[in-house]
């Protein structure tokens, strides 16, 4: 029996303990440790690690707090359109969903068509089709308006710039994502992250949140990874992918292959952000190269939770 | 100087000798023949890779024999969705486009958004408005449509089923795409990938082709590749990418990397297809585990146009 473990993330980028308040930072640690605990508990009663990874992410979405489901920013037409991609390590199977909309979970149509076997990669309408084909919860826009992520678009719109995330200035950046990584008491690995895009975005752009080898990869051969970052930059260097690769293929430690994708392959090209990591011995790695990044990890030994540096 | 190469695809699949007539051998041929000359002719003018690969991928885009730009098949609506990738080796940029209509060549759209060095991958309605922006050219509907399409179209419909390519039965397969790359006399490697999906495909499928590591990838430290085969399990396995990885970090050759993921690690899943590679020293190679893969390769020394194995 493997012991097992899940590590979760709500996004990278510039987040400064000076720009918090005890409040707001409370809110954030609450909604990461009931996300840690839903995918933890599915693991300790002997769950699937695909099912803690899709339990986490879902409790991610559910929050107003993180760019994803519920709490999606608005693109340049004041809609919420989200990706989302998972995949299981036991036999590199995957789903991935973009520019969907008024889906609630976009990690479980992710899920939904994984299961189905047959396509990986989904987008726009046709995904929407197939969300209603397979019943899963369909929530009016009204459902992801908050005042929060409006006031941002609004912001957005007066400097006519398209935001990472959520933040005022681009020089004060915020990869908006939540992702999950777990290994299971069989030794299953998996890995899922969903995103809501940039703040008024246009164009139809994908980021690599939903992109397999990217921003989402999993093997039980090596180790499962979900990125949150500069989504074209981690696209480029097909980072989830890369890391398993340096631990297949050049023998190195999960500790040695993120610290060479994160602190010196992306920072070689200013690709700032970072991911959450874990392999098929039950190492778990979350390495990032911006300010802070929203992490939690949880296995028999140990429990943390934190967000700067 | 390095001595150029250019290597092209045109999809793989079920492609018998026993199948073809003479007349349409001939006219697969020349028009690969066409194309690699395009491209190549740009080569040996000390044009760059990028150019070479974005010209020979038009040429198959604009033949209708190819599924691609005017020889696209027909989706489930009728309508003819496109996706295309290109990236340039020298500095690991790329551009890619899915899910588009209209856009009479989809690499010239995947190659504009490269070099805008913004968003890498945009897809649908927002992309086309990209394509009008920067002045690529449009035609319509009718453009697209050929007579040989329809019909396929009209046969996948008898049957409800979702075609890969454009054969009348399933086991008969094609995996539609065609495909470029090249180094040019500055050692530069580029690569890049130009597909119309699947007869009668919904709920918006995209395939490995846009798909930065998995259709499509080029660094110069290695190699640049174009894939064509079943599109999910070139993506779940991310193919590109690992035969860049199994030459940078496990020191193999650009035969054995394409060896062990084409004719091994594809074949153990039965991941139809093939690919195009070409390394960094202009070492061709074109493997492929289907029965054919409509090809051709060229560099000072050598020219080769082959269709069956």
């Amino acid at each position: 029996m493997t012991k097992p473990a899940i590590a979760i993330h709500g996004g990278a980028g510039t987040i400064l303990r000076s720009s918090m308040t005890p409040q707001r930072e409370q809110q954030y640690t609450d909604a990461l440790r009931q996300a840690l605990h839903t995918g933890y508990g599915i693991l300790s009663h002997g769950g699937t690690a695909l099912d803690a990874v899709e339990a986490a992410i879902k409790s991610l979405e559910d929050c107003p707090l993180f760019n994803a489901g519920k709490g999606s920013v608005y693109n340049n037409a004041g809609q919420h359109e989200m990706d989302a991609g998972i995949m299981s390590g036991k036999d590199i199977s995957a789903g991935a969903v973009s520019l969907i909309r008024n889906v609630k979970n976009p990690i479980a149509l992710a899920r939904a068509l994984m299961d189905r076997r047959g396509h990986v990669f989904l987008c726009g309408e046709g995904a929407e089709v197939f969300a209603r084909e397979v019943g899963l919860a369909v929530e009016p826009d009204s459902y992801f308006d908050t005042p929060f992520r409006y006031e941002q678009w609004q912001e957005a719109k007066k400097t006519d710039s398209s935001f990472l995330d959520h933040n005022v200035t681009v020089s004060d950046k915020k990869f908006g994502t939540v992702g999950a990584v777990a290994i299971d008491s069989h030794g299953d690995l998996a890995a899922g992250t969903s995103t809501g895009g940039m703040t008024n975005k246009k164009y139809g752009r994908i980021g690599d949140s939903p992109i397999i080898g990217a921003g989402t990869y999993a093997n039980n051969k090596t180790c499962a990874i979900s990125c949150t970052g500069h989504g074209e930059l981690f696209i480029r260097s097909v980072v989830a992918y890369d890391v398993s690769c340096l631990i297949e293929y050049k023998g190195m430690t999960l500790a040695e292959a993120c610290h060479e994708v994160v602190m010196k392959k992306l920072v070689a090209i200013n690709g700032e952000g970072g991911l959450i990591a874990i392999d098929h011995l039950g190492n778990i790695q979350m390495p990032f190269n911006s300010e802070g990044m929203y992490r939690a990890m949880k296995n028999p030994d140990a429990e943390l939770i934190a967000i700067y540096k």
